[in-house]
C-alpha cells in the first residue's frame, strides 16, 4: 500500500533521494527476449538530466546508467531489471541552513505532515530527481512498446501564456523548451532565462500525442486507459491538471459536435482524444498537462518552520525556472509505462 | 488485472449491466462496528436515480438499496457488503435496431474492439448505470469519513458556456442542475431543457472541495492523492479532464504568484488545491472535472456498423441532455473512496 | 488490503454469511465470448452442497446458481460476472444461546479479537459456507481451463487415519467421501457415521491431482505455482497444510533419490509434484491437504464467554462430521482459480 | 503481475541473479522514524551467508549491507529503502560446459520452458542466492515487529531423518545445522558432511515459533495469516511442504481432541497452531516446512539437454549438502515480512 510501485502487468518500483548515495528502478515484467542494453536507456536520461542548456539547472549529474540485473547476453530474461544511477553533484549542505524551514509551494509541510521526519536534503524523495528511476523505467517500455509500432512523443505547447502556434515535430528536439513551435520556443526560452535572472519561475503545458497504440486498450471500469493515465501523470510532482482530446473545451460543447462520427474511412474527428469508454479506438491517443510554476524561487517568500515561528525564505539551490523541456521525457515515460502495462493486460484477459 | 476493483485498504468491486438483472457492489475492508443501514445510503442513490426533475432522463429506477451482507445488528462486521440495486425499467428491445452500429461518442466501438463481444442493451456495462455500484459504495465511506469529520461537497460550476459566478452552498440542493449558483442555475435549466428539445446534448464542469481532510493523506511516489483522485475521476464515463487547485491557470504563472506562502494562521492562499507533493496539506482539497456532453443524441449522425457500412443513425432512448447533475454524487462518491482509503493507507503506514 | 479478493490477472470476490440472505461472488477477467451457462457451475454446487448423503449435514440448501451479469447471449462478455446463491435453509435462533460462548475450534475468539464485534450466526463469515462463492467462481475458472486441456481432480485419500491403498479414479464420486479407493471408502463411512451418532468428528487427507498444465506456469520469485496454490488451500478454513509431490517424505531423502531425472521420453519420476524452481513441468502437477476434524461436535467441550467466564459447551446445530467429501470440491475450485490466474499472468508477460 | 514482490502494506521487491553483479531489495511501507542502520540487517545476513561452517557451501559472499535510500540521520523516513548485497565469489564459467543440460531437480527446464531464455550461471535468479534480498528485507521487518514485542524463531527439527528429541533454545544457533536438539544436531552433522564426500545431499525440516504476536492478525477469507504464511514458505525454493500445530497429524484425529479448550487462563493446547479461521489467537504460532535436498549433487544423473539429447551430468560447483541451516534465517525472514504486513493491515481495517 505504500506508494513505490507503479503497474500491474508491468512494473516498476522506485527508490532514492535527491541527495542520497542513489536513484533507481526496479522494472518488472518485461518481456523476456528481448534485446536491451545501457545505451539505449542512456538516450533517455540524457533528454531528461540536468544541465543541458541555459534553462535548466547546472547541477550535474550524468546519470550513467547501470543495469544491475535482468539482462543475460544482451537480452531481457523475463527477470527484474534493476537499473541505477549514482548521484554525483550532491551539495546537502546547501540546505543545512533552511532545514527547519517550510519552503512555499514545496513538500516540506506535507511531508513532515506525513512521515513525521523528513529528509530536508534537496526535498529527498520528493525531489524531481525521482523521477530519474521512472525515465529508466520508461525506456524499458518504450523498447517493448517499439516492438508494437506504437511510438509516444511529448513537447512543450505553452511556457509562461506563451502558446504554440504551429506543430512542427522536426523542432521538438532542437529547441531548448521542447516546444513544438520554432518560434514561440523562441519566445518561451527569452521569458524563461528572463525569470531565472529574477529568481522566479513560470508553468506550462505539455502535451503528448501516442500513435500506433491498438484499439482496444484500457480495463474498464476503474482502470480505464485514460484513469491510468491521468494517474500516471498526476503522480508527477509539478503535474496540476490532465485533459484529453477536447478536454475542458468539451464542457462548452454540444453532443452533436464533441461526438466523433465515423465513415468508411475511420473516425472523422477525435474530440474523444482517442478514448472512448476508457478503451482506446485506435486513433492517436492525445492529452495535456498543466505543468506549476518551479516551487523553488530565489524571491523572498513569506513561510514558517516546524516550530510555528514566521520567517522569509529564499531558496537558494540550482533549479529549473521552468520544468517543461526537463518534464517532457518523464511524461513520455509514464505514457509508456501506461501503455505497455495495458498490452500486457489485455493479453492477459484474451490469453 | 481486470479493472473493476477500486482501492487498496478501502475497496469496492462493482458489477452489472444497464438493461441486466441488477446492478451492485461489494465494499472490502469497512471499519467494523459502524452503524449503517440501508437508508444512509439511499439518501446518496437518491440523488443519482434517473427521474429526478425536468433535466433528467425519464428512465424510471427505485435504486432501492438492499444490502446483502456484511451487516450484523445495524452495525459493519468488517467483513464484505455487498449491496445490490436491482434494475426495473429495462427497454433492451429499444437497443434491438441499433445492436450492429456504433453509435458517435459511445464505447460501441471500442469495446467491440476489445473483447470481440457486446452487450449492446442500453450500452451494457458501458452505461452510466454501472456507477449506481459506485455511488452506494461511495456511502459506505462516507459515513466512514463522517467520523473523521471530513465532507465531500461536488457542485456544477458550469453547463454548456454557462458558468457559476457565485457560490452558495445552500442552492446546490435546491435546483435541478446542482449548480452553487442559483441565478447561473435558471439559466443552465433552460439551455438544458432546450438541448432536449432539440434532441442534443452538452458538456460541463462540475468542481469538488474536500473540507476536513486531515493533512498527511496520500502515498508517494505513484499513488498521490491527487493521482488517485485524477483516475478516480477519470474512470468516470464522461469525464474527460480534471485540474486541482490553479489547475491550467498555473500553466500561465509565476512562481512567486503560485507558491502558497504560509504564516502563523497557515496558508495565505490555495492554488496547490489543497495537495502539495501529492499529500494533502490540511487546506480544503479543490478540484475541477470535465464533464463532455452526453453521447446519446437523437439528431441523426454518422457511422458505421459492424460489417463496416457507413449508415445514419439516431440514438433513441431515454437520456440525459447534460449529465452533470447526475454525475455530481458519483464525483462525490468515488472522492469518498479515495479518501477513505488513503486514510487506511496512512493508518497503515504508521500502524 | 482487506481479503476477500483472490487472484490478479482472474480474481474472484466473495461475499456473504451462513445466516445471512446469500452467499456469493464477482468473477473478474473470464475471457469474454466463452459460451457458459447456470447449468454448467451447478454441477459443481451439487457437489459441495449439504445434504448429499448420510455423512453429511442435513442443512437443506439448493444453492441454486443465479447469474446476475457478465453474460450476454449465453456467453462471457469480459466483465464482471456476479454468481448470487440464496440462502435458505437459516436456523440462526440455533445460535441464540450460545452467542457470547467461544466455541472450541471456530474462529468464535479469534474473530472478536480482530473485529471486535462477530456474527455469531453460524460462524457468518468464517463458516465452510463461504466456500460457495469459491465454488461458483471455480467453475467459471475450470470452464476457461477445459478449452486449454486442464483437468483438476481432487479426492479423499485418507479419513480419521484409514488411507487409501489403490487408485481407482472411477470410484470417486460413486461413494459418499470422494474416496479413491472403494474399499477404504465403505470403512470410512461407517467411520463418520459412528463419530457423527457419538457427537465428534474427524479430519482426513484430500490429494489433488492437475493434468494437461502447460510447462512454465508460475511468477517467481514469489507468485510461485506452489506458493499461490498453497496459499489458495490454506485460505480454506479445515485446511491445516499442504505438501507437494514426495512433501514431508522429502525431508528423510537424498538428493540422489528425489531429483526427477529426465530422459528422451521426459522426467522419469515425479517427486517434484510437477513444480520445479516454483514454475511447472507440464508433468501432473500433485499435492495433499491435510484437513482437521470438523470444530463443531455435540460432546461436551470446556470454554469461556466474552465475559471469560467458564463453561462448557455442546455445539447444537447441523454439521459434517468429517469435511473431506465436501472440500473436494472446494479444492478444486481454488486449484482452478489459481491455473487459470497463471495462465493469464504468463500469457501476460509474454504477451 | 510478474511475481518479484511481496506484501500489501509492508512490501519487498527483490531483484539479482547468482552470478550477476548484485542482489538486493527494495523495501517500500516502513514505519517512518525507527532507528535502523547497516549492522542491525548484517547479523541476519551473516546467518545466512555461505562459508559459515562446514557443512555449508565453501561459495565466499562477505554479503555486505548497504543502505542506498530510506533512511536518513540514521532512521527510517517512510520511503523506500534500497539494500543491495554485491557479488563477489561469482564463478559463472563453472556452468559454462553444462549451459546446455536440464539439471535434475533444478528450475532449468522450468524457466526455459517458461521465459524461452535462461541465465544459466548457478541458476540465475532460481538461486537460492535470491534468498539474500529477502533477509535482508526481512530484517527491517524484523525491527519493526522488536518493537511490538514479536520474536520469530526458526531453527533444523529434522534432517534426513534423523529428528530432534528436545528442544533447547540456547543451541540452536552454538550447532552448525541450527538444531534445537544439541545430541541430534551432532548426528546431523556427522551426515551432513558424509553426504558431501559422497556428493549426495538429504533434505529436513525446520520448525518456525512466533512469540508475542496479538491476536486478530489475518486477513479472511483469503489473506488468512496461514495462508500468507503458507505461501510465503512455499515461495523459497526448497519446501515442498507446511504444516500448522497438529498438521498432517490432524487427519488422524477426532474433534474432541484437536479442538482446542479455553478455560480462565485462555487455551489449554495449541493444536491449532495459534491461528484459528485464519487469524492469530494470541498463542505461539507454530508451524512446520518440509525442505528437499539440496538439487546440486556431484553424484552422476540421467537428463537430457536443450536439443532433447540424452546425457549424464554431474553437478560441479559449491553447494551446501543440507540446505536446512542457512534456510532458517530465510525462514524467518519471510514470517517477519508477513507479520509485519498483517499488523499493518490490522491497522489499516480498524484505522
Amino acid at each position: 500500500m505504500a506508494g513505490s510501485t507503479f503497474g500491474e502487468a508491468f512494473r516498476i518500483s522506485t527508490f532514492g533521494e535527491s541527495h542520497g548515495e542513489a536513484v533507481g528502478v526496479i522494472v518488472d515484467g518485461a518481456t523476456p527476449g528481448v534485446e536491451l542494453d545501457e545505451a539505449y536507456i542512456q538516450v533517455q536520461m540524457d533528454r531528461r538530466k540536468p544541465g543541458q542548456s541555459s534553462v535548466t539547472t547546472p547541477r550535474k549529474e550524468y546519470d550513467k546508467v547501470k543495469i544491475v540485473s535482468g539482462i543475460f547476453q544482451g537480452k531481457t530474461t523475463g527477470t527484474p531489471l534493476m537499473i541505477i544511477l549514482y548521484n554525483h553533484d550532491m551539495k546537502p549542505e546547501a540546505y543545512q541552513d533552511i532545514h527547519e524551514a517550510f519552503r512555499p509551494g514545496h513538500a516540506d509541510f506535507s511531508y513532515t505532515q506525513k512521515y513525521g521526519i523528513r529528509d530536508y536534503r534537496g526535498s529527498g524523495r520528493a525531489s524531481g530527481r525521482e523521477t530519474a528511476g521512472r525515465v529508466a523505467g520508461g525506456a524499458v517500455a518504450r523498447k517493448l512498446l517499439e516492438r508494437r509500432g506504437v511510438q509516444v512523443l511529448a513537447y512543450t505547447s505553452a511556457i509562461g501564456g506563451i502558446a504554440c502556434q504551429t506543430f512542427d515535430e522536426a523542432a521538438i528536439e532542437a529547441n531548448a523548451v521542447r516546444a513544438c513551435d520554432p518560434e514561440a520556443a523562441e519566445q518561451m526560452i527569452q521569458l524563461v532565462e528572463e525569470l531565472g535572472r529574477q529568481g522566479d519561475s513560470c508553468g506550462g503545458i505539455v502535451e503528448c500525442r501516442i500513435r500506433g497504440a491498438a484499439a482496444g486498450l484500457g480495463e474498464p471500469v476503474f482502470d480505464k486507459l485514460d484513469a491510468e493515465l491521468a494517474k500516471a501523470m498526476l503522480s508527477i510532482g509539478a503535474v496540476k491538471g490532465i485533459e484529453f482530446g477536447a478536454g475542458f473545451e468539451a464542457a462548452s460543447m454540444r453532443g452533436s459536435q464533441h461526438n466523433d462520427a465515423m465513415d468508411g474511412g475511420g473516425f472523422r474527428t477525435n474530440h474523444a482524444g482517442g478514448i472512448v469508454g476508457g478503451i482506446s479506438t485506435g486513433q492517436d491517443i492525445v492529452f495535456r498537462v498543466a505543468v506549476k510554476p518551479t516551487s523553488s524561487i530565489s524571491l523572498p517568500q513569506q513561510t514558517i518552520n516546524i516550530h510555528g515561528e514566521e520567517q522569509m525564505i529564499s531558496t537558494i539551490g540550482r533549479h529549473d525556472p521552468c520544468i517543461c523541456p526537463r518534464i517532457v521525457p518523464v511524461i513520455e515515460a509514464m505514457a509508456c509505462l501506461v501503455l505497455e502495462d495495458q498490452y500486457k493486460r489485455q493479453a492477459a484477459m484474451l490469453g
